[in-house]
């Protein structure tokens, strides 16, 4: 599959949570996190997306904001991926900054050069990946 | 109406379909293709959206992603349109890239160098816009 | 907190509204103006959302739209805060658009050069960001 989304996370479905429109899907990665993506109930049927699926998660950089420091907050988004910062490319405006996880999957954001400065990103910095559910999209074979 | 969204369609509303926070929207755009988008349900009752209602569906370009290649998958995203690449501008970190439909409608999508790179893309190729039905919304006059 | 997010808004609940999945989380800024998102169930449980609460609301500067001109129109987006145009910073593709609100707060947006162009964005001018419920994500204390 060639996809222009930036991440693209093999998993297993390991739960769906059903609502009226949307459902729940967690997925558990390879590397041993969970992700959770908000999928209408419509392509949870049409794609027979059930546990034990196996799924590619997709997200796109533009969807993931980073965090260097809680400072006591919490964060109401459901997927949050710690690691540490293995490149930041910067652009005019934008920078790509890339975050291996500790179980290897890599999870590449774009964010504003001015927070590569506020934040201090730079190579092997701890930082937090976070995104939506409602930013996940799901591929699946067969 | 000036807005900054890339993407703007022109279409007349088919169905909508009521859950608990958000309604599904189906509209079919002037072309033929038929896209899904997600509004809450006060924003359906306060603009009056309902079958026969003409719209603007409007998604921004960093909302879409692109596929060259399903090499055999299906992907979770309601909204999935086929087309020609007529245009790709590209920046320092990201290009933007014009999609032209079989309906005559275009899709920007914004992706980054890389996957330019990756998926071939360049004028004549067939590819696929794909964004989320969450990623749309609807304008309405009256 | 050091997080990436360009727009981050200190607020109060006042209102949470409880679908089958999601949750409308109404938040008063200290500015008057009112934000709507859309949250999961699980994570207004889990952070104890609740009317009271004060929050961070954080929007990434890609998910905002800006209006120049409604022409008629009225938007689905949930989220519709009208400032002036403080600056514009001109990137390769991209521009970042800072609006002041009438409350003090600024929001940034990251908009396609052509539609700076093509709305005529430049400092002092008018102008209405907007944001779907979906694109906001909100942080807790405690």
């Amino acid at each position: 599959m060639k996809v222009s989304a930036r991440n693209q996370f093999k998993g297993t479905v390991s739960e769906v949570r059903p609502g009226s429109v949307y459902s729940e899907v967690l997925v558990r990665l390879k590397g041993g996190a969970t992700l959770v993506a908000m999928i209408t109930k419509e392509s949870v049927a049409s794609l027979a997306i059930a546990p034990g699926k196996e799924v590619i998660a997709m997200i796109k950089a533009p969807h993931v904001i980073l965090v260097t420091d809680f400072g006591g907050y919490r964060i109401s988004a459901r997927n949050q991926l710690e690691g540490k910062v293995v490149q930041v490319k910067p652009g005019a405006i934008n920078s790509e900054v890339d975050i291996e996880l500790s179980g290897g999957e890599k999870v590449a954001a774009t964010v504003t050069n001015e927070s590569v400065e506020s934040l201090g990103l730079r190579q092997g910095q701890t930082a937090t990946a976070i995104f939506k559910a409602g930013s996940v999209i799901l591929a699946v074979t067969e």
